[in-house]
């Protein structure tokens, strides 16, 4: 008997699928989605969601059409030495972008504050994708963690936002060597550095 | 003879004009429009275009709803300590974006990446509004000040982004003096630091 669209290696069960979670995301949130709901929304099993993407964060990844797996970005940037991370992260950003992927991320950027569903995704994200796994992985203080993390991400939005959807030279064209060697070490502050007046309370001072 | 629509003090003439300012740095970008020519496409005499908004900047600012003038920024952070820059000039833009002008804010930056045409104005803000007159206002390096500006202007756009529009925390919520005393020095480091491999032509090293 012929299941029609629900067999596997059917790009109409992916597609059902991702339908399905964009909803699920969208309506509950990255915790409150499931991927058993998500999979009895599509009218599949959910071992086939598996099959299709992996994992949650997979397929959270693929519904937002991102141009990478932060967690790859934040591995490699964690491998070398502690006073790299910076540097390291801001490199492998810059090659994925400036390569094929980037038109994929300027989409994503794009889309992201173009409507207040998109940024809600956006934020879910960042905190989902990159906060969560950035601190442990790079062995950041638990209580400190989120802030330098958040303040990292405000430049990496930002170089993007410059470099790829506004194009505002020189910095659009700048060689990849010199955007690295001025904003390499502003991530590795925000992650590592002594930064006073952000942690102690007593602000900047004046 | 009544000229309908077309009389000072009436807020059609403004609009009129608005509407036309809009049309012609659209097409012609903020140094090909005349102020002489958006009064004739307006219908008005160019005078009455200097009555209303002053200068061509303030013009342009107006046809992009901006919250603030960056030369009152700038010129408050040029004001003081050569060393203080970074800060006061974070502090200053958090004042006005925490403040009531903030929502023009973030709908001038949605806007701003919903479509090439409104990305193109901003580009167009970020280059006249902001990089001609910091560079000399703040005393910079000719040769290298239009790249430190735009490294400055990638991390304010992302605070902005990151704060404002995707709202994430624990930085959406942080207290001015913590915001400062993080981004304050980068900032700061973008617009007078040594930033080794950046205008040596050598890179990052690594």
């Amino acid at each position: 008997m012929r299941r029609t669209g629900r067999r596997p290696g059917n790009p109409d069960t992916r597609e059902a699928i991702l339908a399905a979670a964009r909803s699920a995301f969208a309506e509950k949130g990255y915790d409150g989605a499931s991927i058993r709901a998500i999979a009895t929304s599509a009218g599949v099993d959910p071992a086939l969601v598996h099959h299709y993407f992996g994992s949650k964060d997979k397929l959270f990844l693929a519904t937002m059409n991102s141009p990478m797996d932060p967690l790859d970005l934040i591995t490699e940037a964690a491998a070398g030495s502690r006073d790299e991370i910076g540097e390291k992260f801001v490199r492998a950003f810059l090659v994925i972008w400036d390569g094929p992927a980037g038109a994929a991320g300027v989409a994503l950027l794009r889309s992201t504050v173009g409507n207040e569903w998109a940024t809600t995704m956006f934020r879910e994200f960042i905190i989902t994708q990159i906060l969560r796994r950035a601190v442990p992985k790079l062995g950041l203080d638990e209580a400190e963690g989120q802030l330098r993390v958040t303040f990292a991400a405000s430049q990496m939005v930002g170089m993007a936002m410059a470099r790829y959807v506004i194009k505002v030279e020189p910095l659009a064209s700048a060689p990849i060597d010199v955007v690295v060697a001025a904003i390499g070490p502003t991530v590795q502050r925000y992650l590592t550095g002594n930064l006073p007046g952000v942690f102690d309370g007593t602000g900047a001072g004046g």
